[in-house]
Order: C-alpha cells, then sequence, then structure tokens
C-alpha cells in the first residue's frame, strides 16, 4: 500500500464515519412502517414536546401513561372478534360434555357450522358462548387454554396465526413511546384474561398493564391449595362509559395519550383530552379493502360513526390506513 | 516530604482505598433500621437468591412482583384505620348540610363526639359513614380532599401527620427490594382512592401500583367536560379472599413475595406461597406496645390469629416489632 493509498484509505473511513454518524442521527427513523405526512409528524411532535426538558409542555415520565384499545387498533377484529373466534372454537371442543347442547341455541346452531345462525340471537346469544367458554375453570387452567389456542389457530382467511395480525406500526409505535419514557396500557373491550397470556410477547405489555372485561372470580381450597375459579358472571365490562372507569380503576392516573379505532373508545378519547397539559388522541381508521378491511360509520364490528365526527371537529389525529401505513402486518416469521 | 514519608502516605492512602472499599461492599446495609438476626437474614437470603444469575431461584426482574398490605404493614393502624379516622372527620365538615344527621345515627352519636357509640352499630354504621364522606362527588374532588385531609390532620395520640406513621424499616424494605428489580404493589383493604393521592410521595409506589376496596363510578358529561362521579354503592372488598381476587385483577400474575400483618391477609399469603419456585411471606407481628401498640389474636383492629398460627405452622417469617426494629418511625422532618 503506498501511502497515497493509506492515507486516502484513512479519509474515506473518516468521512464514512463522520457523515454516517450524522445520517443516523438525523434521520434514524423510529416509525419506519409509517408514510411521512402529517399523522406521522403530529405523533412525533407530541411526543418530542413532553419529553423536552424545559419545554413548557413537558410531562415528567411517570405520568407519560398511554392507553391502548386493542382490537382494530394493536390487532385486527374481522371477519369477528377473534376472542368470539375463540369463543366458538371452545365449544366445538367442549360440545361432548354438553350433549344438551345439540337441542339448545345458540349453541345447536353453532355445532352444525351456522355461525350466523348462532349469532342471530345477539348479545345474549354472544353472552351464553363467552360464559360457555371463558367459565367453570380455575385461572390456570383459562390461562392455559388461551396460549395453546393462540399458538395454533390461524385466522380464517388470511391463515396467519392471530398474533400475526397485529399492526407493524403500531408496534413501532408501542416501541417508540417506551423509548421515551411512557407507559402503555392496554384498555379493551376484549376480556383481561384473555389478553393477559400473550400480551408481554407481542406488545411487550406485562399483565399488570392490561385493563380488559372481566366475568367474577371466587377464591377456594382445593386439596389444600389456593384456586381461583371463573364463574359464570359478568363482572365489569370495559367498553364506552367502561373505559375511563376501567383506567380511574385500574390505573389511578389519566392518560396524556390515547388511541382507539371505534366509538366504543370514544369516551376514553374524551377523558384524556379533557385532562390539562398536552394531550394526544388518534383513531385508526380502516379504509384499507385490499390490504386489511374498510370498514367504519356502518359496520356491526368496530363502529366508528360519532367518534370519527368528534375527532374531525376537535382536530384528533385520524390514521388513514391505506395512506398512512406502509405495511399493514409484520412479516410472517418463517 | 521524604521520599519515605511519600511512599507512607501512597501506602496509606492505597490500604484505604483497597479497604475502604471492601468495607464499603461488604457490609453496606440497605436495611440499617433492622435489628441482625433470622429475621432480617431471611429477607436477604431470599432476595440474593432470586436475583442471583446462574441461580437455580432465579426469577426475571418481570416476575419480581411483591405485594404490601397498608393498614398495620406499612404504616399504624391504632386506635382505629386511618380512614375511618378521615371518615368521622368528614363528617363533621359536611354536618351543615345534612340537618338530618342531628337524630339520625350513626351520625348523631358521632356529632355529639360519641365515637364509640356511632361506632357501636358495628359494619352498617361504618358503611353509612363510609358512603357519607366518601361518595357524592367527582373523583377529582375527592383527590384534593383526601390530599387537604392527609397534609394537615394529625394523630389523635401522636400528634404526627398520618405520613409519619408509617414504618422506618418498611421503608427500607420497599427501597431494597425495588433496587433488586422487584416492583412493588400495595393490596390493601382500604379504599383505593383514598391511598393513591399519597402512596408515591410516602411509599415510591405509584397508582398503577395501588389495589384496593372500591366503591362503584359512573362516567358524566357535565357542561360538556367528562366526569367521573363516586357512586353510594360498594364496588369491591379488597380484604381476605377478595387479596387474591384484586391481585389477579389488577396484577395478573402471582407474586413471589407478600407481607401482611393480619388475618385479612393470609389469603393473599397463602395465594403467594402456593405458586411454583422461591416464594416469601411475611407478617409484622405488633409486639411493641412502649413504642407503637401490641396487639395480635383479640384485636378488633388488625386481628392476628389464624395467620399466626398458618405462620408458625409453615415457617412464615414473623417479624417481631419489639425485637427486629430499631426504629419504628422515620424521624420526624421539622
Amino acid at each position: 500500500m503506498t501511502i497515497k493509498r493509506a492515507l486516502l484509505s484513512v479519509y474515506t473511513i473518516g468521512f464514512a464515519l463522520v457523515f454516517g454518524g450524522l445520517a443516523t442521527a438525523q434521520t434514524r427513523d423510529s416509525l419506519p412502517s409509517w408514510n411521512d405526512g402529517k399523522t406521522k409528524q403530529s405523533i412525533i411532535e407530541f411526543v418530542t414536546k413532553v419529553t423536552k426538558k424545559g419545554s413548557p409542555d413537558f410531562v415528567p415520565p411517570a405520568e407519560r401513561v398511554a392507553t391502548f384499545d386493542n382490537d382494530g387498533t394493536l390487532w385486527a377484529e374481522q371477519p369477528m372478534y377473534f376472542q368470539l373466534l375463540f369463543a366458538l372454537h371452545r365449544v366445538g371442543v367442549l360440545a361432548p360434555q354438553y350433549p344438551e347442547w345439540k337441542n339448545k341455541e345458540p349453541f345447536a346452531s353453532l355445532l352444525k357450522g351456522d355461525v350466523k345462525g348462532a349469532l342471530a340471537g345477539g348479545e345474549p346469544a354472544i353472552a351464553q358462548i363467552v360464559m360457555a367458554s371463558h367459565a367453570g375453570m380455575t385461572s390456570e387452567e383459562f390461562e392455559k387454554i388461551v396460549k395453546d389456542w393462540i399458538s395454533t389457530a390461524r385466522h380464517p382467511t388470511t391463515k396467519r396465526y392471530y398474533t400475526e395480525m397485529v399492526y407493524q406500526p403500531m408496534l413501532e409505535l408501542l416501541a417508540y413511546l417506551r423509548t421515551n419514557g411512557f407507559k402503555n396500557f392496554i384498555v379493551s373491550g376484549g376480556g383481561v384474561e384473555f389478553m393477559r397470556p400473550w400480551t408481554e410477547t407481542v406488545y411487550g405489555i406485562p399483565p399488570e398493564q392490561v385493563v380488559g372485561s372481566s366475568i367474577k372470580t371466587t377464591f377456594e381450597m382445593r386439596d389444600g391449595k389456593p384456586v381461583l375459579v371463573r364463574l359464570r358472571e359478568l363482572n365489569f365490562i370495559n367498553d364506552k362509559e367502561g373505559k375511563p372507569i376501567g383506567i380511574k380503576s385500574h390505573i389511578g392516573r389519566r392518560p396524556i395519550a390515547a388511541f382507539g379505532n371505534s366509538d366504543g373508545d370514544l369516551q376514553m378519547l374524551q377523558w384524556t383530552t379533557a385532562g390539562q397539559g398536552p394531550r394526544f388522541a388518534l383513531y385508526v381508521h380502516h379504509t384499507d379493502a385490499e390490504r386489511e378491511w374498510a370498514y367504519d360509520r356502518n359496520s356491526s364490528i368496530g363502529r366508528l360513526d360519532k367518534g370519527l365526527s368528534e375527532a374531525q371537529a376537535k382536530g384528533w389525529t385520524v390514521v388513514d390506513m391505506k395512506r398512512d401505513w406502509k405495511v399493514i402486518y409484520p412479516p410472517v416469521k418463517q
């Protein structure tokens, strides 16, 4: 190597180090699956101002509470809530133990494969299916049942595992907030014990940061060992007006940022934005019929009607999935 | 300075550095208010084994959940629960708005200064006093009421602020566990919204890590602003069998260590120790009539009877306050 070449080499490496370093600092993108534009910008602006020391909008880390709806916000919810698909599956598994179901709705239709007929009974029918599939066992047995299902069952149309139908841009958002000192909570209408067995692995959200609907449980001694038994009795519905109540009861402080996708999240977004100081509210609007599903004001699942109007009136951030998201789901692991 | 003296000097400094360093490492005491002995040793042994990487008893930080009762475990509870003293105070403040109380028990006795007479009505009387003092306002109004009281009211006999009647050895224990990667939760029969306004400052335990009893709340819009209104209706009693239920519902994982002082904590300790892997259960036994109060099997407040027998039978750690604690309360701030 001549001296000239050696020097050139040193310069090149130095140049690469210096400018490579600058490039990293300036263009490192915590939200790579979000297209540039006002949606992404609104998120970054909010996080920047509440984390900047000395900023009038600075929020201490302990108060950086962010709440996320789950169904339709962090993972998909079509053609029906995944937890309902779990319940339908469980009815099939349990049917041999309940011969009377053959002549009893909604089970009779369900066992003939007529899901639509079974659900025609509306909320009472759904409640019966949920209680039959979610109650009567110990909390530990239920946890195992959920873990077994979530690690094997696949979505009827995409054929993906359900945990592969989480939204990649939202995973990045959760990580981005966490990196910036936020504590992320799930605040879902779904069953709290249906979510907890997998939220830590999938979202990085530990069980104690999951708030959801619940059935009552009772404490019993069985062979000298304490167990919690899941009863066929509703405890709390963590939806609509229930969300601020669940947040108060579980978290005890008001979020500074809330994320939802339906009218069921409206009260959570209202409660969040009514607090003093900087606040952020975001709706995921399902606009992508090709890559996911497109639905809003008239959908029976995840209806976004009043919420969409209020978001527009109040200037909340609305994610247009089709326009704002580069990808929907994470790559499937081989 | 001669060379000899200079060398001596270097040696002396070196000696001090080396041995001073060793001394610090070996004798640094995270629990200085605990007398040496088997109680303190049992705590340190447990924490050491679950935090030592490669140890068969190692527990990952995410699973290091510790739950603490509050009344009688973290702060005093005599001559009656401090929350009841708060309720009695509130009845006096509110009395002018309720002229009918003059002729209605338990309020009539209370307003004449006859606390014993008022409480003679037992649990129904207490429930009436609690609802009168804890419900009917928004959650934000109640928070302010609690903050005002806790920052001004003083204990009838010690004349200390109530937050100065926390146990210094337990504050050290909370900090010791936190330093070792534990997440500390309060799991108390007391009202969750009575504790949350001050637990973060006093114990370093944030609101989302406080589990307690609750009354129902409702979500309302008042002048276009969402509020949560506290109703005169019980929601959940987080005591006895309620503690494991509250833990499951709120935390979603089983603690590996639990701390209590009464039979009301027994099920929490049973639930905690019934889990697989290393477990720790501790009872604070009130044995110090001089520096605090001495009571156990026959006390109406904080009775420790069945729990004491079970602790002895199962080899749980029992703190003898008189013997094990060098001091009871922190020094009073001037």
